[in-house]
């Protein structure tokens, strides 16, 4: 027997007893006639004591030979501990130790196994298995246990049946880029590999399921960035005989009961539901981030015509207000117009106003706005004394978005962005269709399967772009936690909308035939939602990046440098599938 | 709204209740002055009852008008039913219909909805979303939900994380084929899909997340056949600081709660452990089912020497006795000699001896045996009056395997398979490697990873094939239903496994560098077992294939005929990751 107890669950009632603990030596403080060894497992660190003209000389021996991240087992009697560690469960015994054993050695780690470690992010990466040893890392993981099996337990409550939907499947292009895999018994054709179960889990409705789950990997091939993987997990949900309303409501329940369950948070109020317009103009974005409110408010018509070339030509002009900023230096100011003009946000400029504690203003544009001007855009904003307009102008939805942006950065600087805080907020009324540049066509906004609003149906000929879908997304805390839509269900809608989105009848047959097809035999209305399994860990985690809620990522080129994939293969191996490579 | 309560939950209860069901019309019978509908749904079957005179006659003319799948919307009373069905638990009530809607036609289906249908297995492939409404389907899958829901419940109770390892890793040339996926953002590059987590679930016991489990899909590209899918799911699990007793013991466990919580069957005594050679030796199979006894005996010392050449020459002679069945005709024995003769079987003949009730004795062999030398094989194989004695002879190895086909085969005729009956069995110390004819070398039987038995270990310079491992296999019913192994976690150790089954260092270090690195940093003692989900289900559920305990199965060519894939992607596709078909 490797050990009668774990490292974590020793204390003031077991003393006296005699026990058997494996683990890791985290560290060792040798005082000469003292040593005192933290002994580690997953579950805690429970203290090693020995002593001289106590402990066997020969353990003092064999311990001393030992070092960090040594596996070994130890056998003797519980302790009370002279000097309490109230900060640790086992904080108050320590195992007088009675026998030793090394059961495997450990080289020195190539960097420390610590809270905060000296290891940068290449070495870590390479070392993944030591790192996924620190506590952060482990606690993360920790957590994505928890919310997986609660929400697999809220799910089994309501009825919802798990279904594995396959991994080897079909490739189309619509969407994002898929992986493919070659198929050797089908030679010159291939599998793709799912970026989301979506037509299999509508078949199972068909199928008259009624409520399906998965939590299940799904794959794109795109190009990469802190909150995506080419492989991630969706928490995949379907439902029949719904409406809007009946998905919301189960799937905010849902999010109540992981909130109550893993992070002990009780939300007893129903969650914002806004309009993906309002959205837009308010916050310049189709997720905004509620824990705090530094609304956009569209300037136009209060700025324009005043000579100011700038406003008086752009489509657009908005500004927010940030609070107690008015102190702002120069440089702060550079630093923020700066931001502004990177890449990223794209803006060509920043104009702000001081509206100073002493009642006066200081602009930027003092030549063409005077203090009753700028009374005006204070009113607007809801700026007071003390605080700081900041406003971009340019095209309508490029300055939108550059003012979402600026206002995230603000946010930031204020330290209004509290992780211990959650808002949580459904989007509602997202447009059916937006229009690709590039492609010079419609694209499906959702995906093609999306139903439309029955009000809206009338404009789908004559105004395709101010459709409005029966298509919704959690927001918490700026993050897209997920999406869903009520689905169509009707062969011939799904046939218009194939139509709608450039689609060849043969097109529509050839990618998505069965659907259309099961379509006939008695379809129910249903719809359905998948959340983001990677963003609801590490927003309930408090991390900006996903990576590090997951065990085994990939880099932003895609690969696994720890085991060193993708990797080239035989030439055998594309033999049998008939494949070579180009160049 | 579309309904207030499900089609399997009204009863006498719900007597006076006004009620809106949605579902499925799965039959109607038309009396004329009176309508019957059957609606259906996940949950079950409500009777609708239409009557003249009482209902609305557009309702009588709108119900015509529907046909079987269609998919309505009806309102109503609950109504006590004169006549009760006592099979259904709504079989009391139905509903007199106030409201009729039709939310979606349904053409007819190209088989029949019914537990026994019309439509043969091509075509319900095909049309699988229509074949899952069918109760048969329908049960597996939910007998699947609540098997992984009960799995996942155990795991957790005894502090199993469940960790996802990636499915985009690398290649290994050793095992089955790998499924392979071009990476185009590192051309020329591929990544694998996993046959097993394996490596991963070991760094994760170095990590020291000491449980771990996943319920995960594995990839194998071979061949196909009834139990057999290029993709399956594993129950699949790793604890460190275990011995071989450790492992089986909570699993066995597992096993227990999955009997009681979904089948409802208390086993209380221990699963039986039997060495691999016994089982082979009794058996002639390392899964041997012990729903029967029917032991392999062998005959070699008695039945040598006689003047029977073919049992003379032969390197080995077995028999086993079926119980009853000397009134066996001509044909029959025909039968099992054809039977024994195909080339899956691959013996040469077959001998029998019938042991007749009368006490005389009648053989194919009676040339060169009396009745006093059938009298020692009647005692050799525990043949009593009335019993047929059936014996093998050649090969060692081929004779047995042979002789447990045949057990099999008698047991079919005789009705021993009873599938309400479990009979689990642990097989323990598999050999550690076997010997492979085609490529002149030993293989892992296992697994690279498995390590051998420390009182084996000698042998492993002089004797290989003798080395026993700590490797074990759950078989319950004949069936693997999963197996695992103490894993080898010493650097040294592993590479010279490696080096035992004809890997260079170099190749040793390619392919598997990242965990003989690993072992070097404070590797646990460590072991595992992976389950086979779907031969899990399918065991429980009664049935001999795979197939239909999986939702979206692929054809024995590893197509989905449903979806039609694999299927031709476009040049781009191919061009974007440097790729060509060669011809």
């Amino acid at each position: 027997m490797y050990r009668t107890h774990t490292c974590g669950e020793l204390n003031i009632n077991n003393i006296g007893e005699k026990v058997i603990l494996s683990g890791w030596i985290q560290k060792m403080r040798d005082k000469g006639k003292m040593i005192w060894v933290d002994l580690r497992d997953r579950y805690g660190i429970t203290q090693i004591i020995l002593e001289d003209g106590v402990t066997d000389s020969k353990i003092f021996e064999n311990v001393r030979s030992a070092g960090r991240e040594y596996v070994v087992q130890i056998s003797g009697e519980v302790i009370k501990r002279f000097s309490v560690n109230p900060n640790i469960p086992t904080g108050e015994v320590e195992i007088k130790i009675s026998e030793f054993k090394i059961l495997n050695k450990s080289e020195t780690p190539p960097f420390t196994i610590e809270d905060e470690t000296d290891g940068g992010d290449e070495i870590r990466m390479k070392y993944r298995y030591l790192d996924l040893r620190r506590n952060p890392l482990k606690e993360n993981l920790m957590l994505r246990h928890k919310i997986t099996q609660e929400t697999r337990v809220f799910l089994d409550s309501k009825a919802f049946m798990e279904v594995e939907t396959p991994y080897l499947i079909k490739s189309t292009p619509e969407g994002a880029r898929d992986f493919i895999v070659p198929s050797r018994m089908n030679q010159g054709q291939f599998y793709a590999l799912p970026q989301s179960p979506q037509t299999f889990k509508q078949l199972l409705m068909i199928s008259g399921y009624d409520k399906y789950f998965q939590i299940v990997k799904c794959f794109r091939d795109e190009d990469l960035r802190a909150d995506r993987q080419p492989e991630f997990t969706q928490i995949d949900c379907e439902m029949s005989f719904v409406h809007q309303d009946d998905i919301l409501n189960n799937f905010e329940a849902m999010t109540k009961h992981l909130f109550k369950k893993v992070k002990g948070i009780d939300i007893t109020e129903k969650f914002q539901q806004m309009p993906y317009s309002e959205a837009m103009s308010k916050y310049g974005s189709d997720k905004p981030d509620l824990r705090f409110d530094m609304q956009i408010n569209e300037l136009s018509e209060i700025v324009k015509n005043k000579g100011f070339v700038v406003f008086d030509k752009a489509e657009y002009i908005g500004g927010i207000c940030a609070k107690g900023c008015a102190t702002y230096s120069r440089k702060q100011l550079d630093a923020l117009t700066t931001f502004v003009k990177t890449p990223q946000v794209g803006a060509t400029g920043l104009v702000y106003a001081k509206y100073n504690e002493d009642g006066s203003f200081k602009s930027s544009v003092d030549k063409f706005f005077n203090a009753e001007e700028l009374t005006k855009w204070a009113k607007a904003t809801g700026a007071e004394k003390g605080d700081l307009i900041l406003i971009l102008a340019g095209n309508k939805n490029k300055t939108l978005s550059a003012l979402s942006d600026l206002r995230l950065e603000m946010a930031n600087r204020l330290g209004l962005k509290d992780n211990t805080v959650f808002a949580p907020l459904w989007v509602v009324d997202f447009p059916l269709l937006e229009w690709d540049e590039e492609s010079e066509r419609f694209h499906a906004m959702h995906h093609p399967f999306t139903s439309p609003k029955a009000e809206d149906f009338d404009l789908l000929e004559t105004k395709p772009g101010e459709v409005r879908a029966n298509a919704y997304d959690l927001v918490i805390n700026g993050v897209e936690i997920g999406g869903g839509s009520i689905r169509i269900h009707d062969n011939k809608m799904q046939k218009l909308m194939f139509k709608h989105l450039g689609f060849t009848d043969e097109e529509a047959e050839n990618q998505f035939g069965f659907l259309l097809n099961a379509f006939k035999y008695g379809a129910p209305p249903h719809g359905g939602i998948a959340l983001g399994l990677d963003r609801l860990v590490s927003l309930f985690a408090g991390l900006e990046s996903i990576r590090d809620v997951i065990a085994f990522p990939k880099n932003n080129s895609g690969r696994d440098v720890m085991i060193d994939s993708p990797s080239q293969v035989a030439k055998e191996q594309l033999d049998d599938l008939n494949l070579k490579l180009k160049s």
